[in-house]
Order: structure tokens, then sequence, then C-alpha cells
């Protein structure tokens, strides 16, 4: 049981995280961080937050964990002022979507106090939705959650956020920072980009064709209703990654138009059978 | 009420055209045609067809209302025959996802039988699934069926074509058969090589991405689990509308990387607002 778990942002998974919390047992108190008080109040009204504040320092005094909870660039520039406020013996983690910034902001602010610890996490939940309304007591259930220890994280802290996840429903994978953004440029930035370009190709090439848009496209699609100014920063943050994904994604797409291309009907079918296999791993 | 309906392909098309037919009481008599009598037994035993045949002629015979649901290239293989074994005032109708080759077919064949109809359709419903066991009756429930009629086409003909989806719960939209092709290129073709090349883009860049792919990942490649025959059959089908889509898509794409790589923040934010709200047009 935490005595203390303080949250730094409150929406769609800083507010799920409370909930999953709440509804797990795993918090006798749970106190809300945010930069608007009417913003917090509806997390205070329904329950889910014991506590909300504007004031970091507050927000933090006599946390044993604190979950940064805001947009990746937000947690990065949180993070010198989250350090200054933890109590002694705090652990800090994320839900940041790229992990070699603020591990390497970690890194940098560890010499100045030894008695706090940065581990980060990615739980990979969410939503092309965002915002408190949306949070759900679920959404960890069965997501994977990546923890991506430092070479200074004491074994100890690393386990018990691994187990704070683990609590609240998710299942927890461990990755080196760099292999993770590699990893979620593949599975995760790089199919976001594919679905603006898909969305933008169709208006592009065909604008009616959206009148009789059915589901394999909308499932395709539905990534790019995700929120511009997080995926702004997620895009930008992981840019080298992103763009070598990109340089993967076009060889893989050039050998498809070639063979289309062509009217290769067998290397076709036989392209789209390994490729057809590959995906089936996954369900 | 169609006094006999004949089916020529009974798998999740063909399966689902008659137990629609079935549950909404549109047919008198449901006959299905097929190449292998075992494969059609199921459809028999449950009460679906009221019989089976591997003859295409015995098929069609007396049927008022036909439905051609083999593969695309199978149904304008079958369709020479099929005029010549219809009965008078039989219409005819496929399910395939383009409409050229077999429109063209049809009006090649127009002059030999005046007294038989071909009106194209494309009920824009499938799974990535194929087979008559999973075939179901709501299959096209509040499903676009495309209907592309001809020059030659009487408009009656046309009505019925479109009240027979309607009585099977489609929602009918009227397109020549071009301006379908070039729609369902963009809109389904053009995503199904992007899917295909987002998980051959995963394999060939970092592999053990695939272990943390979550939600969004798995439905933008969903259709990537698609059948290969099927697939190379529509894709080379449609060759120079998918060629065309697929210019377009580099397009946008070349677009979106070119503001990553050069982390011009205030453009891909305004880049993706706009296709984020393209998108949520559909939903």
């Amino acid at each position: 049981m935490i005595e203390r778990l303080a949250i730094v942002g409150v929406g769609l998974l800083g507010g799920s995280v409370a909930k999953a919390a709440r509804a797990h047992g795993l918090a006798r108190e749970i106190v809300g961080v945010g930069r608007d008080q009417a913003r917090l109040r509806p997390a205070v009204t329904d329950g889910t937050l014991d506590r909300a504040t504007t004031d970091l320092a507050e927000g933090l005094r006599g946390a044993e964990r604190v979950i940064l909870a805001a947009t990746v660039l937000a947690n990065e520039t949180l993070l010198p002022a989250a350090w200054r406020a933890a109590a002694a013996g705090a652990i800090i983690t994320d839900v940041g979507s790229t992990k070699r910034g603020i591990v390497a902001a970690a890194t940098r602010l560890a010499p100045s106090r030894r008695d706090v610890q940065f581990v980060g996490s990615h739980p990979m939940a969410g939503s092309e939705k965002s915002g408190y309304a949306v949070s759900r007591a679920d959404l960890f259930q069965n997501a994977t959650v990546v923890v991506t220890p430092s070479e200074l994280n004491d074994p100890a802290a690393v386990k018990s956020i691994g187990e704070l996840w683990a609590g609240l429903g998710g299942r927890v994978v461990t990755l080196d920072p760099e292999t993770h953004d590699r990893a979620v440029a593949a599975i995760s930035h790089l199919p976001h980009v594919v679905a603006w370009a898909l969305v933008d190709a169709v208006a592009r090439f065909e604008p009616d064709a959206f009148a009789v848009a059915a589901r394999g496209f909308k499932d395709t699609t539905r990534i790019a209703a995700s929120d511009p100014d997080v995926w702004r920063e997620i895009l930008l943050g992981n840019r080298d990654a992103v763009v070598a994904s990109l340089a993967a994604f076009r060889v893989a797409l050039d050998e498809l138009e070639r063979l289309v291309a062509r009217d290769d009907g067998a290397a076709l079918t036989a392209l789209l059978a390994r490729l057809k296999a590959a995906r089936e791993k996954l369900s």
C-alpha cells in the first residue's frame, strides 16, 4: 500500500492511474497536481482524488510515488522542480511515450539528490481522445507497460515501479530507453504518420471516397484522430527513430508497389501471405 | 418476394447474402452453387440453402436473381456461362470489390441476350476472415453497398438490385464503375497496401517491437491479415487506380516526413489538426 501517491497532470492517463489505484486499493491518499484548479475539480468531486493543487511542491510533499502524467515535454520540463520538491526516498515515474529524453534529464539531475529515483514508464494504453472525462479505472488492464530503467537506478526502485503498474492491471515489459524509442517508433509513431498520410491521400486523390468508407478504412485511420499537440511532441521528441522507421516503411511500400505495377501475381501472393502470417502472430 | 435466388460462391459474402435473405424473408427458395459439394453441405444442413449444386446451369435455372459471390476474377470468368444459363428476365449482380472489369464483360455479353441484365454491386462489408463458417445474417446491416449501373441497364433492374441490398440491410449508394474503382482504391486498396507495408516495416526495422504492439498498431494493421489470393486479384484488378492512389499517398507522406525532419512544430500541428478534422468527419 502506497501511503501517498501524487499524480501530476490529471487527464486521460493521469486520471486513469488515479481511478485504477483507487479501484485496486493501491494508495491510501491520492493527490492530483494540475495547472488549473477548475479542471481538477471533477476528479475531486467524484472521489478519484483526495485533494488537488496547482502547486507542485505542495502536491509532492510526503508522496512516496510521483507519476508525471503531463505531455512528454511538460514532464521533462517539470522534472527538475519535481526532483527538488520530492520527499526523501520518493520514486518518480512518468507515462510518456518516448524515454531517452526524460531518462537523460533524470541522469543529469541525479548528482543533486541521491535520495530520489526516476524510473521511466510507458503504459501502452491510450486513446485518440484526451482529458479526464475519458479516463477510466480499467485503462491499463492487460495493457503492455514498458519500464525503462537506467544504470543509475536502484533495482528496488525499478521493481517497485513494475509492481505499481502490475497493480494497476498492466503487463510489465522492461527495455532500455533506446530500444524502447526505436520500438515505439516502429509500432506506434510510424503507424500514426501513416494513418495521417492515408487520410490526406484520400482527400487529395478522391475526396468523394470518404462517403463509402467502411470498417477497414475507419480502423486503419482511427489513430489519425489523435491529439495534434500531443503528437507533435511525440513525433519531434523521437524524430531520428521516426525518420529511420519511415525509411524502412518506404522500402516495404516500394516492394509492394513494384509487384502490383509489374502484375507479378505469384510474388505478390507470396509476400502478402508472409505479411499476413507476421500480422497474425500478434493476435 | 423473390421466387428463386441463386448464389454462386457460398463463402463469407455469398453465405451472408443467403443468411440475410433467409432472415429477412426475401426469397422463397435459395439455391447455392459451388465447386465442391462437401463444402456446400453445411449451408444446406443448417437450413440456409434449400439446395446446393456444383452445376452452374442447374443452379441458375428459373432464378429471378443471381448473385455472383466468388472472387472478382472468378465472377468475371463465370459471367458468360451465367449469361447463357440465366432464366429469361433474370437480373445478375455480384459482390466484387472492383467494377470496371465485370461491367465491361457484361457490356460485351449484352448483345447476345437482351432478356438478361447485369448490375454490378459492391457491398462494403467483409472481414479479414473468409469462408462460409464466418458468414452471418447481419453482415450487411448498415453496410454501404455501392451499385454501379452501366448505360445499358434498364432503370427497373438497377432499382430492383438496390432494393435487394436495402432488403438485406445495406445502405445503397450509386456510383459509375470508374468512380467506384477510384474510390475503393483510395478507401480500401491503398489502406491494405499500407497495412502490409507497415507490418513489413516493423519486421525490417525493429522486429522486437511486435512484443509491445498495442491497440493502435493492431487496429491499423488488422486488414494485413486479409486473404492473399483474394487481395492479389483485387490489387491487380484495380492496378492503375491503386498505383495512382499510392502516388497521392507518397506526396502526403513526404509532406509529413518533411515537417518532422525539419522540426517544424507549428506546421506539423496545423497539418495534424486538419487531418484529424477530416478523419473525425467519418465517425
